[in-house]
């Protein structure tokens, strides 16, 4: 019998800013036989992330950026399709940086988890219950400590990110201002993530309307863009605020670093604080966390919305496409069956 | 017997930046009679200090504006001249929030310290063993959380705060590296103040000399400054870096504020943080800080300068002098005998 095909979507050039289709490829090699202690992974999820705009960058980042010519970086879900590990059932849905592949030739230590949830559908393990969730889950309650009756604002906070941290913080008794980009994602904040007010960046009175929704002050800021929509939100916070910088959405490169108003005078006067994380530093949380957005996605509490591509063939437009704002919720590319 | 007269420097005009002489004049009244309950207080040294320009700002502060008419507000340290307090001894030496003035009119709730180290120059009650003192201990102790082997840079690092910062660091077995101004300043930090590493801002090389210094990293920045000097420190940050906001002393205006280059992505990057703080917020921190401070004064481990104008005539232009660079040390105004 021949070895399945595999289909992997490799970087071909390093992108300045945003990547784009052009910079990706599509190439195929047999998999490879399995040697002892590793495992075959079909992949059947791939995750696109805004994150992978720094994976792909050459310039200062929290990870070495993925080499010209390798399978593109990217958390994946899928099942064990053959092993050679008695730890590793065939059969387990696992996740783990698999790669924009259909197959994943790994070892144990290499899966970042066995997912329990299997009434929970797959997918949601790369989104509300994988790392988007975990993040929000960490970055709103460890650093942001929120507390009943504080004002919580989030940027992209359609996001799958942004609008886990925003139902988070109402499970917590806070008052949630969301910040999107036009009158659908609005709506969808309000509507579908229980957003107290949601307010349009697009909008040309973005910033009285956002100081009317912040009338009160803000205590938590969860920044997921930087640039001229936290420039905004800045202006508002209270005393003791904490902003928690997860993400830049907003700013197309920062190579050089592009400027904006100066923030020192904000967090003196205010004895406010700013503070950066990436989660992946933080492993010893998910499993707390998982056990929070499990509970919560079961008892129609924390709601999520998924953009699924079927097809790998839609993987190298697919960054560009985020940054352009195409998707509504979490975005996957689905290539093969559950 | 007539009255004693008291000499009061009050704000005639309200400055739009650096407060200069003209915006205060010197008038004369009469010291009133003492109520029950009321302590005088003869001032003997008048404390000026670069937050002053933020107490006479009519824009976002962490204090009310002094009024234009009123006595300018700042920390004095005198003796109490006459008491209808029990609990205030005459000759007890104090400090609080007495003005530049030479008598003040207070009650016991007023005063900020009854001090209890006579062995020690009653002018330190308003530097090292005052405010800047406190302010150093805390920012650093309790926000920066030092650690021994750790890089602490420190802007100002010749000045009554920052000269603190770094010896402060040096005992919890820091590599210190301060920024000042100027050859002599420089100078100081080295051989006064011990710093590992000393580096001139106003030097061409700046930039390069400050990249050689913290070729390490740097795990804590203890700003005074903000500006360019800040800048450049924060592109040296270390991962899990703590920045710690102190002043902006490097900033001549906030109103409108001024653009820099972005910090979002330092601080993602680096998973570091910017605080800021006011020392008056943290008044039970003062008794373990001056109980640290006094020991560390006494045993030699602790060094400090003071700049000491004598008269009150030279109060109206103390404040624009500081941003002059005319002082070293810490600038006080001494208007009587100790």
């Amino acid at each position: 019998m021949n070895p399945p095909i595999n289909r992997q979507v490799r970087l071909r050039s390093r992108p300045s800013a945003i990547p784009q289709a052009e910079h990706f490829e599509i190439t195929q090699e047999p998999v490879p036989e399995l040697e002892d202690g590793q495992v075959l992974v079909r992949n059947v999820y791939l995750s696109v992330e805004p994150a992978m705009r720094g994976w792909l960058s050459a310039v200062g980042n929290y990870s070495e950026p993925v080499p010209v010519g390798a399978v593109m970086r990217a958390f994946t879900a899928g099942r064990v399709q053959a092993s050679r590990d008695s730890a590793v059932p065939v059969g387990a849905w696992v996740t783990g940086l698999f790669g924009w592949q259909d197959y994943a030739v790994v070892r144990a230590g290499d899966i970042q988890r066995q997912i329990a949830e299997r009434d929970l559908p797959l997918s949601t393990a790369l989104g509300v219950l994988g790392i988007n969730g975990v993040t929000a889950h960490y970055g709103l309650l460890q650093l942001g400590r929120p507390q009943p009756g504080e004002t919580v604002v989030v940027s992209t906070a359609a996001g799958s990110v942004g609008s886990c941290v925003g139902q988070i913080a109402k499970l917590q008794g806070c008052r949630t201002i969301g910040i999107t980009g036009g009158e659908t994602k609005r709506r969808m904040c309000l509507e579908q993530f229980g957003f107290d007010v949601a307010v349009d960046y697009k909008a040309p009175d973005f910033a009285q309307q956002l100081a009317a929704a912040c009338a009160g002050g803000v205590d938590i800021y969860y920044d997921n863009t930087s640039g001229a929509i936290s420039d905004a939100v800045l202006t508002h916070l209270n005393k003791g605020a904490r902003v928690i910088v997860c993400g830049t959405a907003a700013v197309s490169s920062w190579d050089p670093i592009p400027s904006g108003p100066r923030v020192e005078r904000h967090l003196l006067t205010k004895r406010a604080s700013m503070q950066g994380f990436v989660i992946f530093d933080h492993p010893e949380h998910y499993d707390a966390a998982y056990r929070d957005l499990a509970q919560w996605i079961r008892g129609g509490q924390l709601r999520y919305l998924e953009d699924i591509l079927v097809g790998i063939e839609h993987a190298p437009d697919a960054i560009a496409g985020l940054y352009r704002g195409d998707n509504l919720g979490k975005r996957l590319i689905r290539i093969a069956e559950d």
